[in-house]
């Protein structure tokens, strides 16, 4: 079994992809038996719709991968505390497990919408958060 | 102006063309100085996606539309409560006023996430809610 680590540095590696295309650099991998089954970063700017969060494109993505709606057996990373509408699909796809890494306290779904996932789901908080939120603050410290 | 039973007449349209599909039956449109430009209805069976709600089709056809990613001159009209993920996209896309028909109890955002609007938005609720909820139950009558 590789470690949350592992795959939370292949989200932060969607998430610097955003980041090199000039999007808030958000990233997400979906893994199930410990294969990557979707992934995606943030797509607002590129596609002009507020809709295509980094969550929203990986669970699209595992969901084609498996053809099935639910993602029980999953686990997903993301580099970001899920807004409110990441956390309402990630309560629809009945993620199993869901580990971020930064958190966000003005928009995380934590203050927001404390009970949109599944009740089943357990979540860990914290993983490479310092990485994170470093590309974050790059990101928009360049935009100074 | 046309009035708000209009606009709902056609959010019901496309609610119905979700029925006939198979599709638990929402509809939304979305609508600019009186023009429709973004329309939806539940796809999540045929897409076999939890985030293909009405009202994300919708917002992504209307920002499509626009070319811009917010729509606060724009009222959403859906036939059933948002659930959390919709209100959180709702929220993001700044829409300036939310117009629906059916309540929600068990999964609208107003019981799971009361604060994901935008701040600025406007919320009429009722507006032709016995036939949504009438189409609602149809469905699920049927596949009893």
């Amino acid at each position: 079994m590789l470690s949350d680590t592992h795959y939370m540095t292949l989200a932060l590696e969607e998430a610097m992809s955003a980041f090199d295309n000039g999007e808030i650099p958000v990233g997400c991998v979906v893994v199930a038996d410990g294969r990557v089954i979707g992934r995606g970063h943030n797509l607002t700017e590129t596609l002009t719709d507020v809709t295509a969060h980094a969550e929203i494109q990986a669970i699209t993505a595992a969901c084609q991968t498996l053809g099935g709606k639910y993602l029980a057996q999953c686990t997903l990373y993301v580099t970001l505390e899920p807004c409110v509408m990441c956390a309402g699909a990630i309560g629809w796809a009945q993620v199993g497990r869901l580990v971020y890494a930064a958190s966000d306290p003005k928009r995380g779904y934590t203050q927001l919408a404390p009970n949109a996932l599944h009740p089943k789901c357990k979540v860990v908080a914290g993983v490479m958060a310092d990485e994170a939120a470093e590309l974050l603050q790059n990101f928009f410290k360049a935009r100074r």
